[in-house]
């Protein structure tokens, strides 16, 4: 469904039966206790000793741990396959449209890790939609859509498997090494998936009727204001360039301070300045420099070069122009106060990606149904939902992240907030199965 | 000859008859075309493409350098051996004190150099001694002092054989791997020397009546305000220091900035107060920062960790010490300010080495003889003079370094400049060696 169509949708043409059967419906839950402890025994594969896992896409504890998911998944009925990219696909029928004119509501998330990484990343979001599905199972409850429930492969790599879905991988995406040391094509074979036939995994736009994934927030908000659902807004476009700054290396103890061409002090500035203007207009833009090299670099020579980074995001395209706009009109400021010369070479744009109006709106109804508080908010972090955004309407729940910490073993979200996710997310694709 | 002994100095005491000689060794001259073409020759060993040399310590140039330099020494009829810290030690006796009251004048340098370095470093003042020995004895001048050259090793390595001869080596600093990958104890042995019987190579405070180095400015100083002769006014203390930041790694989409603990926006401020404070007070002192790396270094991370350094120089250690001060006192506002923590740890403090006063006098009074123009100015770099002030006074002299460069295969002197450096020597030699 895209939203042209969702606009044109008629609540009234559902049948009566299906009205009282929605009632019921409202007063579905997901087995919490259940939840929790497969998401537990999930996190056991790939355990690291300082709590967290690291289950790095196309290793061997990747592929235990998508053993694992595809017996949950025919556990709660869902026919399941691995597309020719790798991802993991659970299908499960519809009472209406079999014609086709209903398409599939889809829901996912990863559970491939960063190095080093937490438990639940990702994997609340799988493990929440396939507890939904046994919870439907369970239940017998049919929806009128058909349903999904995809596991993206490779997600932390730079969501590989939703982009192989959403628009298919390029020759020099496939050539990439992945942190298993595994080539993308080697791992997507290693996997189960067919890199010789990657077409057979695109999705055309209007394939799906739409996208749900249940996320921890990945930041603060949430726990620091005690919110229990956060409704994403969108995510964010993350913007990146790589920063050369050339001065020229000189003896640190022979070179007189108003003779050098210092390109460490030059990326000094240029740091300070990045900070100065992102914080400089109101918003949650971020701008971050979290790279830096400088050449030769000794105690004894005054740095001739320095290699940095610069990454800004948000929710505005626009936006983001504007910030590295005012920070170019910084840059030769920097130039001529250090002798140096800068370039800039931009070398990720991904755009920013709004969920849907409605989507939110359901999200949001079902959060209040189940007296749970919540709030609206960007997702700062890249998600899988970003690129299924490309073929049709998308919504993203947010549980609260322990002091918004991610990607560190240290990640941890409390069971009752996970299964509220959880909850939030079934009730959201109940009323939006009504809802076309 | 120690400071106390050169001011008890009584310069009637020197005959009639040396008077008269002196006249007329006020007109003695090295061969400035042989210089020029024996340093042309040393060149050549390790020569690399670009027009420098690659002649790190206890390499196979290195060993090829020291063979061609020990031949000279012997044309020059100097007495030549190797000591147990492998320097080249080439000695000429004095007329008078044959009993030992009258103790050496030493004039010295060194041939390794830096990796991919230049032609001059070091190796201007090893060629210009020499050239001074070859002079004297080819006119039958006796002096009443001994005389050494020595050609100390490994000084780029850290005055490694002027340290051994002055101090004595650390077994820490004999474990040390130099640049061509053999322990400082293994390239001792490779040269020839004996690491087991160091102690032989150590002089006594007072076993030296003085020390004279010709050496490149390494600096633009003379250079640029096209000066001939730089008296140096002393060798600058060294002082460095391992600088920590500590600040918490999160995700640069979903961290807001104000919840923070960016380790590289703190590095960044305290990089710029470093440059701010060194240059805020007048003065020749420097203070750099040439190393830095971030953690974990990505894009997308916030740096919870910055390793950086500090280095300070100045002929006088308290205001290296006052700057170092101004420095800690910033430091508590940019912890502030960041949400960090710095610290420092000191690496390296080698103190000031002041040349002779009598010495620069006597330098300059040579340069005014000889028409040419010279001024006062200290040492940014590190020399092995600076290791042997701690024995008996030091004298040194800089001709000038085209564009200020070192380190570099652009390094250049200029023949006539350098032809002129070894006249100063000689004519600040015989001066000595007349004055006590």
């Amino acid at each position: 469904m895209n939203r042209r169509q969702f606009n044109s949708t008629v609540v009234s043409m559902v049948p009566l039966v299906t009205s009282m059967r929605r009632q019921a419906a409202a007063h579905l839950r997901v087995d919490g206790g259940r939840l929790n402890s497969r998401l537990a025994e999930l996190g056991k594969v790939g355990a690291t000793p300082e709590g967290g896992t690291h289950r790095l896409a196309y290793s061997d504890t990747d592929l235990e741990a998508r053993s694992y998911v595809i017996k949950l998944m025919q556990d709660a009925k869902l026919d399941v396959s691995i597309d020719a990219a790798g991802n993991i696909v659970g299908r499960r029928a519809g009472t209406a449209g079999t014609d086709g004119s209903l398409k599939p509501i889809a829901m996912g998330s990863h559970i491939d890790s960063v190095p080093s990484g937490g438990r639940y990343d990702g994997q609340v979001g799988s493990m929440g939609a396939i507890e939904v599905a046994r919870t439907l199972d369970e239940n017998h409850i049919r929806l009128r859509h058909p349903m999904e429930v995809i596991i993206f492969q490779n997600e932390e790599g730079g969501t590989i498997g939703s982009a192989a879905i959403a628009r298919g991988l390029t020759e020099k995406e496939l050539g990439l090494i992945a942190n298993s040391k595994k080539s993308i094509r080697e791992g997507i074979k290693f996997i189960g998936g067919d890199p010789e036939r990657l077409s057979a995994a695109v999705r055309k736009k209007g394939d799906l009727a739409g996208y749900l994934e249940l996320h921890i927030e990945q930041g603060g908000i949430l726990d620091q204001e005690k919110i229990s659902i956060g409704i994403v807004e969108g995510i964010v476009g993350v913007f990146w360039w790589d920063v050369t700054i050339e001065g020229f290396a000189n003896h640190a103890g022979t070179t007189p301070m108003n003779q050098r061409h210092d390109a460490l002090l030059a990326a000094a500035k240029y740091i300070d300045a990045v900070n100065r203007i992102v914080t400089s207009v109101p918003g949650r833009q971020v701008g971050t420099v979290g790279k830096i090299q400088a050449f030769p670099g000794a105690y004894n020579i005054i740095p001739g070069k320095v290699t940095t980074s610069l990454g800004l995001r948000d929710l505005d395209a626009s936006k983001v122009q504007m910030l590295y706009d005012k920070i170019q009109v910084e840059i030769p400021r920097i130039e001529q106060a250090t002798g140096t010369k800068f370039s800039f070479r931009q070398v990720n744009a991904s755009q920013p990606a709004p969920t849907d109006e409605r989507f939110r709106k359901v999200i949001e109804e079902s959060a209040k149904q189940l007296t749970l508080s919540s709030k609206v908010l960007p997702s700062g972090a890249g998600h899988d939902a970003q690129e299924i955004a490309q073929l049709c309407p998308i919504g993203m729940i947010f549980i609260p992240s322990r002091n918004g910490i991610s990607h560190s073993p240290l990640e941890f979200s409390q069971p009752e907030d996970i299964t509220n996710g959880a909850n939030v997310l079934l009730q959201t694709l109940l009323k939006l199965d009504t809802m076309t």
